[in-house]
């Protein structure tokens, strides 16, 4: 995998990410049928840039978390599937196809989009009478794929602003504070989000917003995505240990928690990064709505029981034992954080019972965490 | 403030500190009425001893967390007020006694025990005389009140292994796994540790334990020093994210809960790390049992209702913002790990309220956390 590094300190130039509109993945300007995508596991500490020119450089940017978050992950797989059929033979592609759909859903488990977005682009293609056919019509549905997952966080953003708006109003012009776990900001999705889609678009109403940003350990999604997304935006927020939240949410300082989720079940079940059940119950055990962003291609309809049946990754304990950051001399540095002789576990995702989620907001409304809430508004997959 | 620096890799010499038994203070082996602590803010990554010759040393090893854990900052408040009698004039003892409680009382406002320590050797000291008088006293009394300290954490250790020894017994012999919060370990105290005692007084008997760290940040003290600890004595342990104790328990994975406190009121609340309530909510939903082991130096009988009553530390963003840790050329960096233009926060505790304690382990039994347990153990408070 060929990486264009751009090395720069985002502090000295600000919004230019911004000021440069991106999505995190788009067709190469240079190398037709290539692909690229932000690096994310360099954020915030660089901004780069890396090719993704076959089926393995997907299968891996997806395993290795270049690119992360359900929506992505799932828009990356799909282009890998396009991936993989470029470099098929007129006779095999028909094999390759399914090859490449295999090779890219095991590269995460837990996320279900991922599995949805290849079976998708995999149906269309199986009447296709030869290798260009079947090139073509990958990429145009990958790319229509990738619009649908725009238009849905912009729906999901509209969609929750209304609650944000109540809040608002209730608490006459001071400011809404929302809890976020992980990052389920623009950089997990292509363009606005899914959780932050409605503080997005509050912002941008001059709503009045302020948003607690989990850590997220191990990984630091929130302090290093999450709240390097929200400076850009110039949202308020305040970054706080995955620990803090109980607390502010004992004192009201917390309105409303808004999160992703990996995978839904038909029974509202939500498998979010490891941690999110704990927020879960601080905001049941006082009275603070619990609300789960998701496009429904987060929604597995095949499951109903959330804790037996979602498979957890289990990644490296390195992701645990050591971490990275910036040295006094402006140097990216990674440090070992715990002794050597004591192990470590790692579980990527924890699974919330639907009882403590408020709601779920989708692309096409909010509805109850329960199967008859998911059914009503999406009666087509019952 | 002088400081002994021993670099040495803990790996190269495992069991040293134990090899050569240590407390957590002592005093100084050379010089007459100074005392020497183990500096806990280099650990695991070095091992290194500091002076305290003055009351303002002693203060600022409380405030800067050179010593942490509330019946350690208790014992270490005790011989603050010895030093600060130390250096006062035969003239000035007296109020040099009185501005020497206020100052070490101000270094940390959550623990009780260190309010509770210095009151309770001042008052012993009022009828003195004079001077030498005092200060022969005072460190008489310094030195019972580090003995009881000791005494208590083993009464504590005796209690709670009965605990321990039940489960054990259900599980006919697979290990007990014991998820505990921050340390509150032989380092916290003299010796034995508060919530540890009962682990490792079970370890010695040969019953099989496991214990599930919390990482704890933002300071780290589970990853750092309770994993140090545990490996030092060789019990069988995991490090694991604050995120993972709610996937644990939702799994089978933890038997019993068990951690230290900082303050615990007469209707049972306790003050404890942040993050403690969280980890409580998920025993509660997981019907795991939580205890909370203290020595009833850590009971303030003044208050009533933790939430509203309990002052939380605020402590510097610097704790969020920046870690140490090992480089690869094995030297100590500490590295930013958060984008500069956000904002943080950083509450030392939280309190979980009594509804989610199963009980508190004191050196005189196991009690309900409640105004009628607490009370009959301790009838004396009433």
């Amino acid at each position: 995998m060929k990486c264009l590094y751009m090395s720069f300190n985002i502090q000295i130039i600000p919004m230019k990410v911004n000021g440069h509109p991106y999505h995190t993945i788009w067709l190469h300007p240079e190398i037709q049928f290539g692909l690229q995508v932000i690096d994310q596991r360099k954020l915030p500490f660089e901004f780069a840039v890396v090719d993704l020119m076959t089926v393995r450089d997907a299968f891996e940017a997806i395993r290795n978390m270049t690119v992360r978050g359900a929506p992505l992950i799932g828009v990356t797989g799909a282009y890998g599937v396009c991936l993989g059929l470029l470099h098929a033979t007129e006779n095999n592609w028909s094999a390759a196809l399914k090859e490449s759909a295999r090779l890219l859903k095991s590269a995460r488990p837990t996320a279900v989009n991922l599995g949805i977005l290849i079976d998708e682009i995999c149906a269309l293609l199986v009447g296709c009478s030869s290798k260009e056919m079947a090139i073509e019509l990958a990429y145009r549905e990958a790319a229509r794929l990738k619009e649908r997952e725009i238009s849905w966080s912009e729906a999901i953003g509209e969609n929750g602003l209304k609650l944000i708006e109540v809040i608002s109003r209730k608490k006459q012009g001071q400011p809404v504070n929302i809890l976020t776990h992980c990052n389920a900001g623009w950089l997990a999705s292509i363009d606005w989000g899914t959780a932050t889609a409605p503080i997005y678009k509050a912002f941008h109403k001059k709503i009045p917003v302020h948003v607690w940003v989990d850590e997220t350990r191990p990984r630091n999604q929130g302090a290093r995505l999450t709240a390097w997304e929200l400076a850009q935006e110039g949202v308020p927020h305040t970054v706080i240990s995955d620990n803090t939240g109980g607390h502010l949410m004992q004192h009201g300082m917390v309105d409303l928690c808004l999160v992703g989720s990996d995978r839904t079940t038909l029974f509202g079940d939500v498998a979010n990064k490891i941690g999110t059940y704990l927020k879960a119950l601080a905001a049941a055990d006082n009275n603070v709505p619990f609300y789960v962003a998701l496009p429904s291609t987060s929604i597995d309809f095949t499951m109903k029981d959330g804790l037996a049946e979602i498979p957890i990754e289990q990644r490296s304990g390195a992701e645990v034992t050591h971490i990275e950051g910036i040295a006094g001399d402006g140097s990216i540095k990674e440090i070992r954080i715990i002794n050597e002789s004591s192990p470590v576990a790692n579980y990527g995702f924890d699974v919330t019972p639907a009882r403590l989620v408020t709601g779920l907001i989708t692309e096409r409304g909010i509805c109850a965490a329960s199967e008859e809430g998911i059914s009503l508004l999406f009666p087509e997959k019952r």
